[in-house]
């Protein structure tokens, strides 16, 4: 019969490394369509990626027959929040390995990631991509873009190949991409329903343009193939988030060609 | 102009803290239906709950009008693993402060769930459920449960309210509900398509009944009010796993009779 039971401390690894980091997202299934790189920024919306618009970025990619590999860039997290009590915690993390957790283990250091191999590239929100992936949760409309963040974006672009971006990430695409169309949602907090729509105004200073949409919504800017969907920028139910990523994952496959 | 430029490391927390924590589910948007409660176990595959499992989860809650609580035992999980080396790390981490990474913040300990406040009760998979909620993973069909985990099982099995399961958290139930009817998927592993196909033999050797299912199916157990999913104990399409999680997020809400 068989039972875990002989699984001990040590042995369990040995499980997680024979099954599962095989567990990615499309074994044993039909592989089609376009190569799409998620590029990831940790792991908990307070100081990572926001688990939720990256599952459902991945499911849409998995409906619509993608091909998925995932990056996260190999740095310190800026700083660690514990979630439960909304303040920053005494320790480190690395970005890389947080963003594994959503991974299932299969993902690779963005220094790796080149738009050559890829046909599309997709960036979920959550503070991470304010904090890890750029420094504008602390410097706003002022601020950096990690090395290999800028220059995948850039690349994309140059190749034509499209972008996906929600949440607070389309602020990497409006630093990067000279008067680029983008939204994160409504330029009014409506009492709180989107505490963050301030960004809107962060995003014009720097050249861009903004435009306003619901959360079930994505905004194309076809001239430069860039894709964007509020999120969790507003306060609302998580299956019309998952609805408007599900808008933004497909018009990044179409515009993919593939 | 807004900008986040204002913001330093000792501000951060209070944003976090003004519009982070609120950020529930639900505000802002029609709350109706059952009241659920979901019971997390940490925040990972390997160590803690299954992220795109809990995540299908609430996105179907959601849909379906639930109002949606959190809840995860305040204990130290079994251990840590690095996602990405697939190996123990040398760090400690408590399973109600990682699954706050899954539920934003919005989340309380297991040991304050009362069945009488809520209509039903949903456990997501993850290597957390056989780790931090028992002991399954280490002691096999010998296993231990947690026993906030095991009176809330037993309370809501009591007061005729159902329960959800996926992946390998139907153990649970199979360990303290006799006689109840779950699935775990298929009973071989056909290449490795099922890499834990031996969890069905643990569940009949509890004298439970295990019935074949496909990961986009949910077993539903009337008599017990029990619905089950194999989710990621398939190693499959991610939308096939968050559509059979959708049959069983769509069983529990009608078995609730809300």
């Amino acid at each position: 019969m068989f039972t875990l039971k002989s699984l001990s401390l040590k042995t369990l690894p040995k499980l997680v490394i024979t099954h599962g980091l095989n567990a990615c997202f499309h074994t044993g299934a039909r592989v089609c369509g376009a190569k799409v790189a998620v590029v990831l920024s940790g792991c908990g919306v307070f100081d990572g990626t926001e688990i939720h618009e990256a599952s459902a970025i991945l499911v849409h990619l998995s409906r619509g027959g993608a091909e998925v590999q995932m990056f996260a860039p190999d740095v310190a997290q800026m700083h660690v929040i514990d979630h439960q009590k909304g303040q920053p915690a005494e320790e480190s993390r690395n970005v890389l390995t947080e963003s594994a957790r959503i991974a299932r283990g299969n993902i690779a250091d963005l220094a790796k990631l080149s738009a050559s191999s890829h046909d599309a590239i997709i960036f979920p929100g959550g503070f991470g991509a304010a904090k890890n992936l750029s420094t504008f949760a602390v410097d706003g409309s002022d601020f950096m873009v990690n090395e290999d963040v800028e220059r995948v974006l850039k690349d994309f672009h140059k190749a034509g190949k499209p972008i996906g971006l929600c949440c607070i990430s389309p602020v990497l695409a409006a630093k990067l991409l000279p008067g680029v169309e983008v939204t994160v949602g409504h330029e009014e907090e409506q009492g709180g329903r989107w505490p963050y729509a301030g960004t809107a105004q962060a995003i014009k200073a720097l050249g861009a343009k903004h435009c306003v949409k619901d959360p079930h919504e994505a905004h194309v800017d076809h001239k430069n193939k860039v894709v964007t969907s509020p999120a969790y920028m507003c306060e609302t139910k998580l299956h019309l988030i998952f609805d408007g990523i599900g808008a933004m994952v497909t018009n990044v496959l179409k515009l993919s060609g593939k």
